[in-house]
């Protein structure tokens, strides 16, 4: 934690009655936190917009019935060793699996990294989740 | 404009500096109009997942040698006169038409009716822009 | 109208039902546009992310009371007269307005001026949707 | 597996180009494998909007610093074991923590738990990925 500082906002009393009603639905402990966490998902968008150092999950749903697919995943991943932090595979049911991928590296060397696993036949549906590294985001 | 109130954030040095480099980056006066841009942001999403009264732009763009489809789109409009306020039509170039359509209603039959047109035949893209009626956005 | 060709698609049998059953639903006159529909729509976004020469709308919603708002955003439009095609301006009610802008050229000059108008102390909320200016997009 | 079947789109000769530009970038392997991932995109995003049984990722970005946060964080999943499948932890930095939560259920309600996680106090980023479970997209 670094130093804690302490600003003041001026607003429409009927514009914060109307946040303050959104915060509690959503179930944040209090105003501050809401308003940090608006911020925060700013911040961790513009890194992403500006090809920083961010980390991300990429998520696939494949199914492993298909000849060499589990392999190839495998395969780019190692080939990509410098982003991949760790993987988790999870059996879904029978026929599907559900991976994810945590990932950490430049903006765009992630995305080209998710394009490339999502593209695979065999792949059904993929994501990628924008996050942050937190270095900047405290 | 209502009654001003005044709260404070509590934040660390941190994360408000990485905040106050943004809003100046996207030409914000202040710090509290960008905060309060960001409420307002919140406040317009909640009020379309709640299915309110809300305001919004269709827009389509379209080929207008398409035999029939002008006429339709019209039409369309005038079977949803309770949610069409008003209609600007541009032309790009010789082939291709852009229609601006603001509408005004409950959020679902908004989508409904953006659907409807957005799924006509020449009609080549087209898509919602979601904002408020302004009323209880302050 | 280019010329028209034909190709196939093999698909699971499951897979191809449940889309008939989505472009049905979305009111779509038959496969064939809905699929054109989907590739549309993809290419629309990657003329974005390629920041090629495209068509928009900024959406602005603000209170006309707000002394020298409404000039400001005249004024803006008027400095960035290439970009800008047309304004339509409507009266929501007493207070609120909606504007209208539709704007051409390169995406990134577009997002540009969306931040500039958006950013204003008054504008209560914003936004700007991405089309085409339909050359490439048949 | 099911039974295969093939059908054919007409479209302009243009507008295919450019498609077949598009996927070759994204590395897809030919046609047919991008034509039937953007089916299963929209198939996807319909599960989720018709809030039926899905499957997703919930992202957490924290500080494991924060006294009784990793401790909360646990509990709100054992609460809730029924949506839970698995869970990932990795430790960024000294501070930052990425946790990856392997959920499946109706949407409601993963929405729900998602709103839960990262509402809490030193949750400094989160994200819901949406995607399925695979048994109706094939």
């Amino acid at each position: 934690m670094g130093r804690l500082v302490r600003f003041s906002v001026s607003i429409d009393e009927r514009l914060i009655e109307g946040f303050d009603a959104l915060w509690r639905k959503r179930r944040y402990e209090n105003r501050s936190e809401a308003i940090r966490d608006a911020i925060r998902q700013q911040l961790v968008a513009q890194e992403w917009a500006d090809d920083e150092q961010v980390a991300g999950v990429i998520t696939l749903l494949y199914d492993h019935h298909r000849p060499g697919l589990a392999d190839m995943i495998t395969d780019l991943q190692h080939h990509s060793l410098s982003y991949v932090i760790a993987t988790t595979h999870i059996h879904l049911d029978g026929d599907n699996c559900l991976e994810l991928i945590a990932v950490k590296g430049d903006a765009g060397g992630i995305r080209a990294l998710a394009d490339r696993l999502i593209s695979l036949k065999g792949v059904k549906h993929g994501g990628l989740t924008a996050t942050s590294t937190g270095e900047r985001i405290v």
